[in-house]
């Protein structure tokens, strides 16, 4: 394949089909029209304006990342090739913006069974991601590796989580009791250029560390160190990641609301928002795509559940991201997305193009109910369970989109993670709040350092105390 | 552990703490009043009748199950004893009830690695659940294994799934080239006793079939051979599983809404959708816990999701499960769980008692902001943080629950599916729909068999064909 062919690159553009979010094809009740959309193009202009003026002014930093980190790659890459070979396993200590990326990543663009066959790894290390603080899947875990052979990627932007952090301390621990001095040679950290407490550590310690740009929140990082280095680290191609984010990010830069398809895709889904429409459902027909919708959840759900307005005023806004997989999932949860209340779109990804073949044979073929399978593939299967799902779906009058992936490959990935991100940006816009700020999770981490005894949040713990009284007639 | 001792089974009840739903602690405007609850008790009379009802004709299968067994359990035992030695890998074929359960009990009740050391299997063979037709994930496990190492456990009761069924033409092709007539070694059965595929395809080729009731529907089919089998193959102690149900289905026959813990939180979780809040979030605070919220969205969708009640009028009903993790999802959802619309009820399930006790160190402890971390465990950190969210939704106004789990081990996972089975069908009985059936797929399905080309539905095919075309313009 030559990634660099034009041709080829255009043939692997992925494309947003919204149809079926049109009244045309669910009916007037809930479907929307294009003149609705269209009385909303000066909103979108302005929200368009915002978006170029914060990209001018470098002020939402996953913008810049297909463009500027041609050094950052190199550094990376000559990382990776000069430390690969010193370890069997590569563990990401990281949480939240920290962890789902790469976790995506592995997924979507690593063998299934990677980790447990030397040969699939091609001369890399298997990949853990701990992204939690479970004592019993941690305590197995450090039973599960050897230690000597491992490096753990400390990431954490702010230096300050407290899973993280932890994780690090106790990690830490045990390395340096066995390792002493060379302890630094089991770590790496990918943090903030200057603040928190794990670019110190790294400074006393002398740990190689990668930055986090500042302008660069946690659940837009996967295109940077966070994301990159891990990535590098289980031999997924970053260049083509990033190359793939660039070419949807040009995409994606055009006004015209009807030729972008991140900006046509967030006012759909903020229009359905306001009709009642509230959980926003993804379900991509693939396996390896699982955990994209895991991520994507993150994306959607931080940036837009917001309290209040960019004025301040309350508005509880916000939809519900739910991930599901097909054809799994016409198993459990369609039967409500086709029957129940009226308050979902559903988000569909295809895949065109599966990287292996597989056919049903023609045996059984006498039996009545199995004779139809034999002489197609599961391709077909996969393919076509999607359709049925779509059409049964739209016939029932359920908005619902598609994006079409010709398939799975780094640059196709790293289109897909672009577009997700400034879709989210736009729709912040259109909702009015910040999209990059997570007010509401303070409180649950000041009384978490309340109760654990930090000394400045001490009021914290009375106030948990005084709280947590309950009836016991009510445990039941 | 004397697994049979009354003071530890008490010891490890699992029980249901709602004070977070009620207007005392959440506040009058979104909180639910005892007197309301009150208002509806002879509705709830009603159902539990219906219930008692349907237990005595053996309608609903499920709660029968951990009493009827006991015959079944010694043959899977048997079963299992003739066979583990032969096989490295037990493989189910299945999808949608037929896996979601399996997939749970494993990842609860088994060690986090236990596919990748012998040892943590202690004689048992790996498991592997493909509940999926991705060609990408099918065709790299077909590499993966050595099938002639590998016993095929195909699960459908009605044996006409077609993932499930094309799967097992794949596998029936390759080990019949490679074994001939031994093929049926490799191969047992779990469906129906007399109806579809599956068991004539036994009768034909003499393969060994365990049955699934009649009476017992896929979604509520864990507690069967649907999964008692599987989880005997890979150790689990299926006895216990069935005790710690039976356990809970006593508790939960009371017929006083304020003793019984399913009836309660259904009535709740009914009371509170009628509200608007038409999500149900479901968090467990542990990673090994992280499947069941999985089994459990397709019990609670597929079950409630329904467009028409008992009376045929249209009603398009149904909560939204979510399914969540703690303390990972923090860093996620939790920020929309806070600020965002007032649509959810949250279930947090929280384990006393982890199997292991994980210490935090004493190091960096001069550095501000990593001083309070030291000294505590990892199991006091995912405890506080779990109180500390629970806390803030509380404080935010929003409705939440909590599942307390003494530990995780076989008896109290017994409990936790029934407690969620019997709530599923009394919350079936408020809503006044059929909790055990699933219209709504079937269109998706007749859709999928005449784009095949099934000759009975090709009336479908062309349907699909004339409602398929699509406004190019609309696809960007």
């Amino acid at each position: 394949m030559d990634y660099t062919n034009g041709e080829w690159r255009q043939s692997m553009r992925i494309k947003l089909d919204v149809n079926n979010m049109f009244a045309d094809n669910v009916g007037i009740e809930h479907g929307i029209t294009r003149t609705r959309v269209n009385e909303w193009i000066e909103k979108a202009n302005d929200a368009h304006t915002a978006l170029v003026r914060n990209r001018e002014k470098g002020n939402w930093g996953f913008m810049e990342l297909p463009y500027t980190q041609k050094e950052v790659i190199a550094e990376i890459i000559r990382y990776v090739d000069d430390n690969k070979n010193r370890f069997e396993n590569i563990v990401v200590l990281g949480i939240g913006g920290s962890a789902l990326g790469m976790i995506a990543l592995q997924r979507a663009l690593n063998p299934f069974y990677y980790n447990d066959n030397v040969e699939l790894r091609n001369g890399f290390p298997k990949l853990y991601v701990l992204d939690n603080v479970d004592p019993e899947w941690f305590g197995e875990f450090l039973e599960h590796i050897d230690l000597h052979r491992t490096l753990f990627n400390v990431i954490s932007k702010s230096g300050g989580t407290a899973e993280t952090m932890s994780q690090f301390m106790i990690v830490y621990n045990i390395l340096k009791e066995e390792l002493g001095e060379d302890v630094k040679n089991n770590l790496v950290f990918t943090t903030s250029e200057d603040k928190g407490n794990l670019i110190k550590i790294a400074e006393i310690e002398d740990i190689y560390t990668f930055v986090i740009p500042e302008n660069v929140g946690g659940r837009f990082s996967v295109l940077s160190p966070v994301g990159l280095l891990p990535a590098a680290f289980v031999g997924i191609n970053i260049s083509e990641l990033l190359a793939g984010a660039k070419y949807m990010d040009q995409i994606c830069q055009k006004q015209d609301i009807w030729r972008n398809p991140a900006y046509l895709n967030a006012l759909l889904q903020f229009l359905a928002y306001n009709d009642g429409k509230m959980i926003s459902v993804m379900i991509p027909y693939s396996s390896a795509l699982k955990d994209i919708a895991d991520w994507y959840a993150q994306l959607w759900a931080e940036s837009l559940g917001k309290k209040a307005d960019r004025n301040g005023r309350e508005v509880f806004v916000g939809p519900t991201p739910v991930k599901s997989v097909g054809a799994t999932d016409q198993h459990s949860q369609v039967q409500l997305y086709i029957e129940g209340p009226f308050d979902k779109v559903i988000t569909f990804i295809e895949v065109e193009e599966f990287r292996k073949t597989i056919e049903i044979p023609n045996v059984f073929s006498s039996i009545e109910g199995l004779e139809y399978l034999g002489g197609h593939t599961m391709n077909e299967l996969i393919a076509v369970e999607k359709q049925a799902t779509e059409l049964a779906l739209t016939d029932n009058h359920r908005l619902n989109c598609t994006i079409k992936m010709p398939e799975i490959n780094a640059f196709t990935i790293g289109q897909l993670i672009q577009f997700f991100e400034i879709q989210t940006a736009f729709t912040g816009e259109l909702f009015d709040v910040n999209a990059f700020d997570q007010p509401g999770v303070e409180l649950g981490k000041e009384f978490t350092y309340g109760i654990l005894g930090r000394e400045k949040y001490k009021n914290m713990k009375e106030r948990f105390e005084n709280r947590m009284e309950k009836d016991s007639s009510l445990i039941i």
